[in-house]
């Protein structure tokens, strides 16, 4: 390794600065990198944070301050500080200090917590999957979530974006952003600090930042027609999903299973979850007839029974993909002492094979269930660890494909004849400012509602039991009216 | 191994028939055995089901009956058909055909389906966590839960039991034992066929009934002091929770990280389910002070940072397991490059050994995290695969907890002054039968639970809106009255 004294001793232009200095060294460093023509750094180097201790904290904003007064002349672009580092593996870098290095492929990953970067990694390389990115953003004091979706929008051999987020500081960037990427391709986002008691003290000491409202994030990303999911096995599902899996052709889904009630415990699941059960066409039932012991379930979810050989899952799945009905199908498998978990998914496996759709898989158990699930991950099956969780990735994929075809829907246009009273509106509004109020009431909010011609229930305000009757009978006698009117 | 022609031809009586021939030599043979003084037999063969093919039901179930009326005069008991069989490690003997052998414990499993107990043994074998008895119970054409229940109750060496079911036939029966169980040792239940689509086919394939109405099923199991997990995830989350736990103090929670992200995700899941962040007394924080680098977070979530090597986990550790206000803590583990998460298990477990306290565990990942599973199991340290299933298996645990001391509270007994309208409300349920009817009306259900005392909102029925307006005025009076007598 060739080594320099500083960067203006370099021969030529650094690609991209690494670093990982101590603070108060790196505002000089990226100076320097800059002067010499250098266009991008890492800065890894923690302790810029505005809550640090000792006193440090207003040290640790100037120190930022500086550092990026120092980038801006020459557009040099910073990722950190306070960050993991960053990985391409299809360009070969590894400007991180990971515990190990993502395997290459099409998913990028973007998050803000290093922790999250090295628990999706390590679980990702051991189930095969790889990335093309793997970007951890720290402080996001320059480089942000608008920028590197932005980025990887334009990337065509991307072909899903996962994000975990603890604060959005440019919303306005983000959200036109991550509109033009959800639109290409599908945007996972994974948004911690849900409830004020998981932000109050980690969101400020990790990002400087309060979190914001859970509310406004969730309406963003669905504006935005991005997925959300809440935890860390949803994000392990995303990735598979993304990764591994189909979309399916709509929201019906078989189930095939060699256990009765596991078959079972997967359709609670898809209620619960809000999917749909396919209904088996009756060709596909004489098919099956065929192919399945005589007293096999007769509907979906299709119980092929403990002793299935690979032979009964193969010909079973072959013809509930060829059911019209059917929009995609989970395979399951339960340890028999009578047929092997691994034969079974090698059938399936065989099956799927040049098919392009939408088939998930969950082998239960531990020991029995690992050859199949390494089995699965070597020829892009998507599996999941338990029944209920290949039953949320669908459903998830489903609400995805569905938010996806609402937001291209052209809404309609505002009527010509409406014409909102916004007088009215400010009438209302600036009564409750001179009152002091940074609120309203509930009658004042349905006037604004009602001067933008927005329905809402009438209300009227009575002191006492008498004054009520009065306003109601007046209102009752209106009604009347109206219901003679209808019986006549 | 010693072989006879015949169950008359055996020396001495068996302890216990194994039972997998044909359908039509079960009657035949249950009788041999119950002659040569046989008191019990797992039946494992399978096609007594009343929803065979081939017209075959109407056969099955005669089979079923002349076999039960075969074992009745010898009081020989039966389990089974259709099922997986019985292992009992702690004897020595495994009548069934799972393909692995569980390891002896003090557990016990009780499951309707094969399937699901296969899976529950494998999964829990790799995590070396072992039963006192694993019984697939299939048709319960004979032994049924609550004979389960009543036996298992009284062996002193079972720290929990599991119920894995689909149907329950005896309601009665099954409520008595459940109850006298619960009281004794925490019983955790699974019902599956939660919704009608899960159970419309499979239920009545497998059992032979149909399930009930499954709000029934969870009244019940609240009823009786068990605890209700709904899908595989919580089963396994239940079984290494009973097998390996601690019960908590109380409902306050710490959590201990080296990942901000995932501490911020691990409470999101504790506010879901509805369980609580322990405050941290200010000795705690002080005494973290003197471990922790300077920019902890200072509070709970306790973060302390990529970098910390075991010693800071036990010293963390240590000062929170000390914090009055903390009944429980879950320790969390992200892979970093900088420390070893098996360095930081063993310090976890160091620091534990010894203390009755409950502290549970999520490492992340896959490769990074195995061997600081398999070392957690080794020393009955719950762990789980995600930090919201280490926190639901907390919530459910503090949830039990609960339940157990309201069963155990006295209730308010019936008031001297009351009686029931008895004759009103039958009146309106004789009506209603008059009337062919099977359900009452929204004001006959009032009228009902008038008569009982149960304060319920008044009810008027109106033709028309002028009769509505009559009626409503009338009470507006009264109303009304009340007001003015109350202002005066």
């Amino acid at each position: 390794m060739l080594t320099y004294a500083d960067a203006g001793a370099l021969p030529v232009p650094a690609d991209l600065a690494v670093i990982a200095t101590p603070p108060e060294t790196v505002p000089g460093l990226i100076g320097a990198f800059a002067e010499r023509g250098t266009r991008a750094a890492v800065v890894i180097t923690e302790g810029f944070n505005q809550s640090d201790g000792n006193g440090g904290g207003e040290d640790g904003r100037a120190l930022r301050q500086a550092m990026l007064d120092a980038a801006r002349p020459h557009t040099l672009r910073i990722v950190g500080p306070d960050c993991l580092g960053v990985m391409v593996p299809g360009a070969g870098l590894n400007a991180s200090f990971a515990h190990i290095q993502p395997k290459r492929g099409n998913l990028a990953f973007i998050a803000q917590s290093g922790a999250i970067v090295t628990s999706v990694l390590d679980w990702a390389a051991a189930r095969g999957i790889g990335f093309s990115h793997f970007v951890s953003l720290g402080d996001t004091s320059d480089v942000d979530f608008g920028d590197m979706l932005d980025y990887l929008t334009g990337q065509m051999e991307i072909r899903g974006i996962l994000l975990y987020i603890e604060t959005i500081r440019d919303a306005r960037k983000f959200m036109s952003a991550a509109r033009a990427a959800a639109r290409i391709k599908p945007v996972i986002v994974i948004k911690s600090g849900r409830h004020p008691a998981a932000t109050a003290g980690e969101a400020a000491s990790h990002t400087g930042a309060l979190a914001s409202r859970d509310a406004v994030y969730d309406a963003a990303f669905r504006r935005a027609g991005m997925l959300r999911v809440h935890d860390i096995g949803g994000l392990f599902g995303a990735v598979e999903t993304m990764a591994q899996g189909q979309a399916p052709s709509g929201d019906r889904i078989a189930v095939l299973t060699n256990g009765g009630g596991v078959g079972m415990m997967a359709v609670d699941a898809l209620i619960d979850y809000g999917g749909r059960l396919a209904d088996l066409s009756g060709e596909t039932v004489a098919a099956l007839d065929a192919v399945l012991p005589p007293t096999w379930s007769r509907r979906n979810p299709v119980d092929i029974f403990g002793d299935a050989p690979p032979e009964r899952y193969g010909k079973a799945l072959e013809i509930l993909l060829k059911d019209k009905g059917t929009n995609a199908v989970l395979v399951l498998n339960c340890p028999t002492a009578t047929a092997s978990g691994e034969d079974a998914a090698r059938a399936v496996i065989d099956t799927v094979a040049g098919k392009k759709r939408c088939v998930l898989t969950s082998w239960l158990g531990e020991t029995a269930a690992a050859g199949a699930r390494r089995m699965f991950a070597e020829h892009r099956i998507p599996t999941y660890f338990t029944p209920e969780r290949a039953i949320r990735a669908f459903v998830d994929m489903v609400n995805y494909e569905r938010s996806q075809e609402a937001l291209t829907e052209t809404p309609p246009s505002v009527p010509e004849d409406f014409a909102p009273d916004a007088a009215a509106a400010r009438a209302v509004i600036e009564n409750a400012l001179d009152d002091g109020r940074e609120w309203l009431g509930e009658l004042e909010a349905k006037a604004v509602l009602d001067a933008y011609g927005i329905p809402v229930v009438p209300m009227l305000l009575a002191a006492d039991p008498g004054a009520a009757w009065t306003a109601l009978s007046s209102r009752i006698w209106a009604l009347d009216t109206v219901g003679l009117r209808r019986r006549g």
